[in-house]
């Protein structure tokens, strides 16, 4: 079972989702990446949490075939695994359909960095992608929505390994980590960060964004050379 | 017992009610119809969900005669029998008093589809009713409910099989589908839509409509003829 | 143990109250009334729910005398005996400080009939009090908080067998009903009706009451001569 | 093991956070101080809650240095020194990054007294403070944090032990005590009090602060000289 290891890790990762509620039913999947083998494992299309095992989870090469699996995988798998050829440094990857997270992108907005909360996690706003354009709707649906993600992380001059999530306007979020794991992680940490947001915006329409020197502050004692959270 | 399987049918979907918190206490109610007998069974009238059993649902025909049972049928039964009536294929019906869908409802206003969630289930916005009018609701209240509900889905030119769920101004939601099973899992996906579009209308009052495309693919690849989401 | 049935009704009422999460920690209290005996059994101050034991239930009679118990009762006592003294058919009263509600009585604001859920069990809005002046504040807290109460509900000409409910301003809910189970029920009731309110003023502030026909029917089919709602 | 008493309420107090849902994976700690020993026992930096000991609580002194402990102390350590230090009565305290807390402080915002639920634990407004300038953020982030705590008090006359809780703006709440359990419930009581001042905002934007006699008979009835809530 040459696979087995990876298949364990994504499904780890599509249990946390529905134990984080992440998603109602089957709304949301995680993939883990192998760099080596360059296949992910991914959650199958429309499969309950509660019915997954990890053997049920499908391999699939950067091409999109499937390597092994009586499933069909994930119906968002061209996504991940445009993410996955661009962003090279990437292991896992979350798609849900969490409420806070879904509003902003319902709203078409990004999510400005409002407090620590934010910073702790990400150096600058959560993006907003446009909404998709009619010819790349009818093109490959799945396809061109990894393409719009990664254009918008590019356009805005973001590292990937610095803004590790992003809202699809009209759709949903999507973020990305070390690990399936992480990615899971950092979906919980959007959700929160929507919330807080959210009722931020509504108490002071008038606020501004944190300032950027707090903003930097926070990042680097969790996340820079120099830093001193955690047992390090 | 030649209507268990139709009872059990019911019995399920009124506790997947309260599983999924759709309704305080009794304020809830699901059935289940049988075409060939033209019967459905729905539940009692104020009994705790906690207290029930399939054999106490009770089997009530399209005419609203009880044609098996000791207890009375829901007080909502008129208002089921008209939609099993005017819409031939549906098979389940759901009413609830859920948080969000009601609120939706008291404001007296359809769910516009802000984003994916909404087109992955329903083609259109969720449509609200008129508020029903002195005579009507003087008349037979019930059953004028459902004519309400009717004249509403056909004055939008909407296909209840398309748009499988409704609100009824100033108090709540209806909702239906291929079994009784289905009917309360179309009230949960109401009840998630009302929340997202609530914080959705209340980070951005401007916000738009999802361009028709998007809702198109998101429709056609769960529902469309060449569907590829799940495992068919 | 002659008080102990009227022990075991307002243990369970305040058991109740944590079940049904309306408060934090002590923040709540239930009182079970004998219109023979002329005595209520009511919450001792500041114990924890989980401590309770029925035997703890202090018996207070209508004029604050402690016929039984070790414990001191509820700070809230005295209202609890203005409002049996001045409305003689109660049978049992609530105070809690639940979310929504306390925040509609921050807010200094009655909750208008907004749907059916609220129609269904009471006939007009819940009422608010206005803010307690300086000279009653100062005089005896709890009475006067009684007769602001008593005096609100009157001139508004409410029948407190119609409307059970009522916030007092800057403070938080009192229900009442036919028993102390059913005053925790009407408390349960006025939490979910005030935060459906909240959620359709923010959709639509400029949302109306309900048609008074519907108000009056949904009243009518649960409470009325000739309700049919459950299984009478 | 003479620091085991301090380190058992130290832990206690951390679990309390985590059952109370006051913070999401490791983002909150407590501490409890013993006067005596002028040492405190808190939370290790990044350790999940389910993985706490007593044991592992670290033991620092007034001065930052480690008395005992093998893992780091909380990167908020400098913070909790400083408030020992400057309102020595101080037994406990507790920082959080609790929803609605967060939201008043990323808006900036102190919390008015809006009710009695508030006026129930402490005596004014929840004070916010500015947010931190660049200088102090690049000289000793959480040692300033505690000044701007501490000065954020002093500047508006309160009393920390009448004021017991405090919203770093941009950050979110610290909270203090008798002990470390003390400040967990002050934390508790502030993310209540802070949902409940967002839902009567939103609900009435016009809404005034409670009364001033209101708010001073609530705060004596529970804490003043001839308190009576309670069973002393």
């Amino acid at each position: 079972m040459s696979y087995r290891a990876l298949q364990e890790e994504a499904y780890e990762a599509n249990l946390e989702i529905k134990r984080k509620k992440l998603a109602l039913y089957t709304w949301g999947n995680s993939s883990a990446f192998d760099p080596q083998k360059r296949v992910l494992a991914i959650k199958p299309s429309g499969v309950d949490y509660d019915a997954l095992k990890p053997e049920l989870m499908v391999i699939v090469d950067l091409e999109g075939n499937i390597i092994e699996g009586e499933l069909k995988p994930s119906s968002d798998t061209n996504t991940h695994l445009v993410l996955y050829r661009k962003f090279p440094d990437l292991r896992g990857i979350t798609h849900t359909h969490s409420t806070y997270a879904v509003a902003w992108a319902q709203a078409g907005m990004p999510v400005p960095v409002f407090g620590t909360t934010h910073a702790d996690h990400l150096t600058d706003e959560v993006p907003c992608t446009d909404f998709m354009s009619l010819e790349s709707t009818e093109n490959n649906y799945e396809f061109e929505t990894g393409n719009l993600i990664t254009q918008t992380i590019r356009k805005n001059n973001f590292d990937p390994a610095n803004v590790n999530m992003i809202l699809v306007a009209g759709h949903g979020p999507f973020t990305w980590g070390s690990s399936a794991s992480a990615s899971v992680y950092n979906c919980v940490v959007l959700e929160e960060i929507c919330k807080m947001a959210f009722l931020t915006l509504t108490i002071n329409p008038l606020v501004k964004s944190l300032p950027e020197h707090i903003t930097k502050k926070h990042w680097e004692r969790k996340h820079g050379k120099d830093a001193y959270y955690g047992q390090r």
